[in-house]
Order: structure tokens, then sequence, then C-alpha cells
């Protein structure tokens, strides 16, 4: 790799600081992948919110995430930051943008190549954004989170920071969910397992679907069976996987990546998680976690949790989900990239 | 004016139709902008909707306005329409945008010069864009409505086609509202007027505050005395013109512009309008209608409404808020833009 003489631009959303606090998946890999940059030597300028921490340039038009400050419109936040790195295009070798399809919008206007990770397909409204961008570079997390006649140049899976999750040797007695509170995720299938085996069940993550909360979530907690914890933080996370027999993930549609679950198998946690989307990826299926199709499959395999070595789990992330094998895919495309863009230009 | 040789691009709002079907200001004022650079021989491009109506050049890659198609997502929308018009900025000399601080974002990356009308600013939270970009081009619709530190290069008053208004000699009986219906917009003290004044009131407009209209208006609908008739379009207006002793504009917050106030005027419709940012700009009190400062007030010159001139109404308008007038302030404008970008480029 040509790192020395090669500038590259990271634009991190702005929803939440990068990285993030508490959620804040985008942030985090955004985060992962400009600490792993810097840490190999590469110049890197990172596009985020003012209060963000890293080892690279900072490079701030907004002092924290629209998500974290009510004076913020994030409208205004979003066109005045995503803007900027593009202004200041001139200064890269590559602007690497995470932020989704308003960053493609200006990406025919410099010359500077734009690389476009691509971290979910909110709706299918956006797609037009992306077909018209299709010969752009792109990334997907996942090999199941593609669209259709895009240019992409690798599936990159999500790496995370493995010394923020230590092994824990022990397995905790209870059931886990970590994410948004949302019906994508599923959590009242979390609940339904955990009445069905007869297990504690602690739920933690922004509440995102106030509804879905209200109506299908509160009136199942108790307190002492079924508990909301709220958000949590990296520490939170930790003592929740320190407690956990099995992280229940039953998603309703297709996960795109799933960073929770590599995050509770770098604790040595088994995940079982519904088999749509990229769970079959993430998890391997006996190995690492189970994959079901339904509540009575998840409660089922939970008679067989036992047999999923912590130590397993935690060498597959290792190997397959650590900011290192994210850094070494990314510097791939990065010199996939350069040697296009050189012949492009020779 | 050296028109031949120059093309310009009018980059229009994508909330509705170009010139809208019912309401949409920005959108009815770039269409007379448009309509009147094409009828003196410009060569303009309208980035408008799909569905837009003109005589330049259409170039259009959302089919509807967002407010007219529930299928469409209006930031995806937005993104998409806005960037497409500097993806093509080699094509022209000029750009004038009508699309806020949103399109200012793109403007440093091209080459071609970007004039923006500020049709007004939606909240302070945009400013920071505003004053980002404060060397760029401004026009302002009223002399009111400026923020400090931009490059104002004049203020170019609104005009309306009043081929659309025809004068109207004989006045109606009715007070008439016309507008959005939103606080700002001050409904509830035209209804104050009404009741304090025993004339019947009708009003006509978009509900954009579900709750102001729910709480504040709807209780005083009686389908005699206080009507609410919905939103109208052109045919709408006159008719309403035609029923109608005075326009009641009783805003709470400065206008920026007032369109409304204008076509009113140009049907021969006396103005009652709060003397709050450009209304004493529009109206000249006690010629086209009376400036006040509370509703007591306003129904007191209600009694010497037929002091009011309807042919002096028109004729102020002709001379000042016609699509001739405002396209003679853009030629002047575009001439200094151009005399400005010659001079530093050579």
């Amino acid at each position: 790799m040509r790192k020395p003489n090669k500038r590259v631009a990271v634009l991190s959303p702005i929803a939440w600081r990068t990285p993030p606090r508490q959620y804040g998946a985008w942030e985090t890999v955004a985060s992962n992948i400009t600490e792993g940059l810097v840490a190999r030597g590469w110049d890197v300028t990172l596009f985020a919110s003012g209060d963000s921490v890293t080892r690279a340039h900072l490079h701030a038009v907004v002092d924290k995430g629209y998500e974290e400050d009510s004076t913020v419109d994030p409208k205004v936040a979003e066109y005045l930051h995503i803007s900027e790195a593009f202004e200041q295009a001139g200064k890269f070798d590559l602007i690497h943008s995470h932020c989704d399809f308003m960053a493609l919008t200006y990406s025919q206007l410099v010359r500077t190549p734009v690389l476009t990770t691509i971290h979910g397909f909110s709706s299918p409204q956006i797609l037009p954004i992306y077909h018209k961008y299709r010969d752009g570079y792109f990334v997907s997390v996942s090999d199941s989170d593609r669209a259709t006649g895009l240019n992409y140049l690798a599936t990159v899976y999500n790496g995370i920071d493995l010394s923020l999750y230590p092994f824990q040797d022990r397995r905790g007695e209870d059931l886990v969910f970590l994410g948004r509170i949302h019906p994508d995720k599923g959590v009242h299938l979390a609940i339904e397992v955990a009445r069905l085996s007869g297990m504690r069940l602690i739920i933690a993550g922004i509440v995102q679907d106030e509804v879905y909360f209200r109506e299908q979530i509160k009136s199942h907690l108790d307190d002492q069976n079924i508990l909301y914890i709220g958000p949590v933080d990296v520490k939170g996370k930790n003592e929740l996987f320190a407690r956990a027999r099995a992280l229940l993930h039953l998603n309703t549609i297709p996960e795109r990546f799933g960073l929770v679950l590599v995050e509770a198998n770098a604790a040595g946690v088994p995940v079982i998680a519904m088999d749509l989307g990229s769970c079959r990826e993430v998890i391997k299926d006996g190995e690492t976690g189970f994959l079901v199709n339904n509540v009575a499959e998840a409660a089922r395999v939970l008679g067989r949790i036992s047999e999923i070595d912590g130590r397993a789990c935690r060498i597959r992330v290792q190997q397959n989900f650590s900011i290192n094998t994210m850094v070494d895919g990314y510097e791939r495309v990065y010199s996939t990239i350069f040697d296009l863009e050189g012949r492009r230009r020779s």
C-alpha cells in the first residue's frame, strides 16, 4: 500500500459523536476505520461532530451531533457538514463517506474519488439516488445487504475494537436484548422467548419507536423477569454481557450487519439470531450461537446454549470482525480505487 | 443586456409544481421570473418538478412535487433535484436559485455564479449556512427581510402575472383571509375583526398547522359568518376577490413579502395588513389599504375602507409588483453579476 503519500478523508455521520457515547453504529464503524488507519500510518482527516474523539485530524463545522443537541436543525447540520468535506476535496486522494445518499449528490462535483460504505438502505425511496450514482465506488457491510446494479468493490465486514469488549469466561444466567427499541429489532419476540423459557430478560437500548414501546413492550416490564434499563454505553454493555446467558436478536427484517452480535460474541456471549439478512454471515450456526426462524426455535435452542464455546465466539470475531480485519479490507479497496483512478488519468 | 449569449438556470423548489396549482409562493415567483425572462428572449432552463408548465427548457429529475406525491421522500427528492442543477452548471452562465440554504452548499463546487433569492428565513437555525456563504450573490424580496452580513445585490420585489388577477370594479361585502392556516398568518385575529365589525369572513388556504386549526379556528366556523373553504386556485382566488370588501392579513410575525396582498390589490381589493415586516413596502397606507397594529385598529379602519380606490391599488401593482418590474430588477442584478464575474476572470 502507498500509505505515506495518500490522504484520506473519512466522512462520518453527525447524528452522534464519533465514536458515539452510546448508540450510533455508523459513527462507531467510521471511528474504528479512522483509528485503524491512523494506527497504520495513514494521513486521515475525520469529518465529524466537533466533540468527536480521534487521533486523526478532526475537521468539524457542527459542534455536537444533532441527536445530542436540540438547538441544531438536523437538515441544516447535515448539509453544512457534508458539503464542507467536498469543499475540501482537493486536499484528499480519497473521500470515504459514511453519509449515505446525501454525500453521493456532491460526488460528481469533485475530482477526488468517493467511496461510500452503505450501512443499510433505510427505505426503497432512497434507491433512485443510489442508482443515479451507481458507477461510483461502493462497499457493502454484508453480502446480503446489497442493491442490484451498484458498483460494489467488496463486502467489508464491520470491525469492533476488541479491547472494549474483553472476554468474560463465566456465563451469566439472563437473556439480554441490546439494540434500538423498534419492531424491526423484535424486542416483542425476545419477550416471548423469555416467557417460554422462564428466564429473565434484560432489555437495553434507545427507544426509537415510542408507540411500539408503549403498546408492545411497556406492559410486560415487571422489574423482575422483564426489565428495561435504557440505553447503555460500553461499560454498560460489558455489565450486560457479564449477566448474559445469551443475546437474543430476533430481528423481523433482514439485518444489515448487526454490530451488537459481534460485540456479544467478543465477550464470549452466544447469540440467538433470526436467520434474516446478514445474521448467517455474522453468526456461525452451532458455533457462535444459533440461527432460528421463529420464537419456538429460539426457545428450543436455549436448551443447547451450553454447547457454544465462548472462546470460539471471541476467536471468530478476532478473525473476521476486528478493526484489523476491517482495515485490511478497506486497504484492499482503497488500493483498487487508486489503481483504477491512476489508469483513468494516464 | 447581453441576453442572446447568456444561459440562465432557474432552480425552483419542488414542494409543488412550478407554477403551483394552489399554494406555493416560491414556485409562483420562480415561475414568473422564468416566463418573464423567456418572454424577453433569454435562454432559460427551469429545474423543477416534471409536471411543471413552462416555455423555458424544463429539466426534471423528480416527477411531481413532494407535497403532491406521498410516494416521494422530500429529503431524497430535494438532494436529487438540487444536485442535478449543479452537475449541469457548466452549461449555464448563471444559476438563479430559489432553493434556500440547501443549494448554497453546492455553490462553491462549481464555477458558475449562483444567485440566491431569499424568500424568507424559516428559522434562525438556517443562518449558519447563509453566513458561511455570505459572500455569494443574494437578493432580498423586501428591504425588511434581510439578514446582516450577506452580500445583497438588491431587493427585487416579487411580481405577479396581472392577467391572472383582472381588475374587478365592483367591491363585495365580505372580509377575506387568504393564506396558510398558521398562527403566523393571524387567522384568529381576522376572526376577531369579523366579530367586532359584524361582517362575514371567508377563510381560504391550506391548513399548515393542524393543532392551530383545530383549537383556534374550527370552533368559530358556522357556515354563515365565519366560513372556511379550503385551498383555492387562481379561479377560486378571483371569486373570493369578487366577494371581498377587504383582504385581512393580520400577520403576527414580520411578513417576508406577502404575495397575496399584491394579488388582492391587483383585483382592486384593499388590504388591511399588520404593520410588520414587508407589509409597509407592499401596501401604501391609506392608498392601497391600511397598515394597522392590532385588531381594534383593523376593525376601525374598516369604516374608512371606501376611501381606497381599487384602480389605484391595481396601478400600484402594475408599477411595482408585476412580472415586468420584477424581471427588470433581475436583469439589473444579472448584469451586475456578469460584470463582476467578467472582471474577476480578466
